[in-house]
């Protein structure tokens, strides 16, 4: 079975489909290129069933990359395995499980960069700086906006849906698992270095700073002093309310949701009101598992207002910051306080980092950057992407984070209205026509 | 007693000899001044016994705080209490257990700012920022290095040692007390915001990350993988061994050495040789805890060598960076690696951070940055202080922190001298001729 899908591969010279950029910016073409095949024994090759558009797509349509190469875009895809190459097979049981039971036509989530499984970083769940890491939809990788996608080191990269669902006892669509590829996890990873930071964590747990974390024996940790119900209080911002800053959004309050005896709130801000509108949808069909209402929707200005009305000045606790750029950077260490933390999961480019020395210092400000690791966020991304199928399963309603499922025969005209903010997530069935 | 310590406050209107600085740069002068008195029912005022010189009052007197006032220096002290605000009494038992307690001739050690103890701040734990903070020897808050110093706030600022001592079973010595006022705790929290981070933690733990810290609750932690002991491998690194450099150093091994099943090395890097070479001395001192030495000192060469083979280039788990300039940051930097963290105590300046975007988002770098909560390290930095009396007991042994105890006549030079790097740490005695 394996040196057949291995001989498919090989064999599969033919032509496909594929959504690719040309630089230096603004320049989408539907194209047809040849099909990948298998080039390493780890390969696999998968036929995409959706591939996602994703906002940090844009860096590269932008012009933001400053890289002179075409290439087939996207980051974002399942889809069913075709061919494989020749380490997969039953003897392979020393390697990642799927190296011994990925079979050919297995329903795949692709995370949205390469991992192996086996190098020191991924063995310690930093599978996102996977010694062979690579993004898809880079001049390194093509992307999974195509019909067929090579995959490297696929019995690390990839999840076998079999093995998520399984464990949810529930069966999901392909539309909804694919979030699983990179929003979702890195929505929750930007929540998740938030509550699990000592700032953090010691206070959720109703204890004074520094009571979490790794503590010396000989201290007697059962002497840090309780916090009166009056300190556990706590204020959290999201800033960007794109698709990933929904995840995030929907990941903070479904955690904090989960810590006993304490009080929270959540501004979410974003400056584009049909962003903002979006997020009033989810938060209406999420309310049940908060009353009151702990989430309020606001723009920049409403949005540092209110973190000063609440916490009479003093600012959140943590900050998601969910865009990217220097003015989202900015505004999270205006509106965080002292000893807060700011929790940066969006792609930053060539500036500066906006700060002084002085102002880091000053505020003792703790900040996380970086790449979501998505296979050890999986867990809990699998977990709540089966428990808010409200917003995480549909469609094109209101509280959906999809808005539709394209043909590439629209990739183009897509990609415009995506950049000017004009839609909200969008995937593309390369089938479809 | 209180009544008549406030009413000796009140009349204590003679003079007194303090170490003074004038802008705009490297002018000490000892003078005679007015003797301080209450001005706020929270005030304390103490008689100065001993009073430390610290890097970080080399910002001042270089010129790099751009301040235009005389100020006296010193924010590290150790002395015994002369007057008392009404504020004190038996009755203010609702109130820090100093407001109580505290007595005229009672030995206290201050921390480096005041800290009220009832501040939103302060009883979370992060008494660095209380709403009251104030740094001694700066233009808002005379400071320490003069025969008497105001302190505001008092009963939530200043340690009673006969607590500290009584705690620890132990007497101690002035000069060995004084290292509580900053250095030391400071020393801690460098180490703890390492170990701590749960990018660290959950390895300490022998488990993948994330494993530690706030976790929900429907996500079965007894199922995150068990790490192998060859994946229990940690390298770390301190840049800079001044002073507080070497607290943080013998906190970090101190700390390691009392996590069982791991591995570890820790790398001590400074570009100056005679701070290498009391480090070589304190690590001879320390090396009981951990045999083989678990410590290499080395200058930014070796050290950034050192790392490369010790890791196969990976980089350390987390740098402690003790110095407060951008060299060091970008030393942290290069040495880290991906997913590390860097916990940054150096007082830093005006100069902007020197990351771009782009380098700590590729990098899943974590920081931690800014001024030591002393009350929050205090029970870590007293454990320590008593253990550890081999280097932080001692003035003018090789091992000792402390190099020797100065009379105020010989502060001009003494300043010069220290400044450009030519002894280590001096404690004034303010009554010293």
């Amino acid at each position: 079975m394996t040196a057949m899908g291995t001989d498919l591969g090989r064999e599969a010279t033919g032509d496909q489909r594929a959504v690719r950029f040309y630089p230096p910016a603004y320049d989408i073409r539907v194209e047809t290129v040849s099909m990948p095949v298998i080039v390493d024994p780890d390969d696999a090759v998968i036929k995409v069933t959706l591939a996602g558009l994703c906002g940090s797509d844009l860096h590269a349509y932008r012009g933001h990359e400053e890289v002179d190469v075409v290439r087939t875009c996207g980051h974002e895809f399942i889809g069913e395995v075709v061919a494989l190459g020749s380490s997969f097979n039953p003897n392979a049981s020393e390697r990642p499980l799927l190296y011994s039971t990925l079979k050919i036509g297995d329903r795949v989530v692709s995370p949205f960069t390469v991992s192996c499984g086996e190098c020191h970083f991924c063995r310690l769940g930093f599978s996102s700086r996977c010694v062979f890491s690579a993004l898809f939809g880079t001049p390194d990788l093509p992307g999974g906006q195509a019909q067929f996608v090579r995959v490297p080191k696929a019995g690390g990269t990839l999840f076998k849906v079999e093995n998520i669902t399984s464990v949810l006892h529930s069966g999901l669509s392909d539309s909804s698992l694919l979030l699983l590829a990179d929003i979702l996890p890195t929505g929750v990873f930007a929540a998740l270095q938030a509550l699990q930071h000592p700032k953090i964590t010691s206070l959720l747990c109703g204890k004074q700073y520094p009571h979490h974390g790794f503590v010396p024996r000989y201290v007697q940790l059962e002497t840090t002093p309780n916090l009166s119900f009056d300190d556990r209080n706590f204020t959290f911002a999201v800033v960007g309310l794109g698709p990933v800053g929904i995840c995030a959004l929907v990941s903070l309050l479904d955690m904090l949701g989960d810590v006993p005896a304490i009080n929270y709130r959540v501004v979410a801000i974003d400056p584009v009101a049909s962003r903002r509108e979006k997020v009033k949808s989810v938060l209406a069909v999420l309310t049940p598992i908060a009353t009151p209402p702990r989430a309020v929707v606001a723009d920049i200005e409403e949005g540092k207002q209110l973190v000063k009305d609440w916490t009479d000045d003093v600012g959140c606790n943590a900050v998601l910051e969910v865009v990217g750029n220097n003015s989202a950077l900015l505004l999270a260490y205006e509106i965080v306080r002292p000893f807060g933390v700011i929790s940066s999961v969006g792609v930053h480019q060539a500036p500066p980092v906006p700060f002084t020395g002085r102002d880091v210092y000053k505020k003792n400000v703790s900040f996380d950057f970086g790449r979501c690791p998505v296979r050890a966020m999986l867990p809990i991304a699998a977990a709540l992407l089966l428990k808010r199928q409200d917003v995480f399963g549909g469609v094109g309603e209101p509280a959906s984070l999809i808005d539709r499922i394209a043909s590439f025969n629209d990739a183009v005209a897509i990609y415009e209205v995506f950049d000017k903010g004009g839609c909200g997530k969008i995937l593309f069935d390369p089938w479809k026509n």
